[in-house]
């Protein structure tokens, strides 16, 4: 897409640091790191997000997942690394191609700060049920 | 694993809220929902983490995870989604198989929270260019 910043880093036009690239997909560094080797994954095919994203370019991509998180894991010994892909503006995302960031983990001075709070108590086994079978009928939906 | 307890849920032994299934992975709803349709997605073959995972393995799960995040989108109407997947206890594993989580995000009252302190004064492109380097190093390694 013309007015896309990644198509751009994958045409070349705009510069980046990569790490890896094949027929499918490429990696390099995210340029507002929250950590020593914060990397981005994208598919060179054009998609805003994981809703978009066909099967054949979900698949290609996540391939590579395990080899880029063992790299950055070689290079600069984490003690944790998180994945993460963010979906909407609410969810985060703020390039409007679909990225997955592997944001390696060392300590409290690491930039992402996440807190989890349950509604374990809201959603009960029966309630749970009834939710999945909601997402279960819009599956071929 | 005899011991894991995503394994017993793979075998039946425990019993969850499915929402898909094939002969690769398995889709269920967390019993620790952060929102609404809060849906973990796990590969059969126990693998611990994103490290441990067989370039295959990879391939099957993220084959289904646009399935997966369009039918939670259908179901319930969020204005985002996050998927994440923790590798490590520091960044949130606790659970030692492989799980990634689908967080469909609606408004302030998730139960996910997240802020992103980026470092990029401490980065610059060349800095960055020399991290890429020592990952590119690694990713045969």
């Amino acid at each position: 897409m013309s007015d896309c910043i990644f198509c751009k880093i994958i045409d070349g036009s705009i510069p980046s640091t990569k790490v890896y690239e094949d027929d499918h997909v490429l990696a390099f560094m995210d340029v507002s790191p929250l950590t020593k080797g914060h990397t981005l994954l994208i598919p060179k095919q054009h998609v805003k997000d994981i809703f978009e994203m066909p099967e054949d370019v979900a698949r290609n991509l996540y391939a590579v997942a395990p080899k880029i998180a063992g790299a950055i894991k070689s290079a600069f010994n984490p003690v944790g690394m998180n994945t993460l892909n963010n979906n909407g503006a609410f969810a985060g995302q703020t390039v409007f191609h679909y990225h997955l960031h592997f944001i390696p983990r060392y300590d409290e001075t690491d930039g992402l700060k996440m807190k989890w709070e349950t509604k374990q108590s809201e959603f009960t086994f029966d309630v749970l049920g009834t939710v999945a079978e909601k997402i279960k009928e819009n599956l071929n939906a």
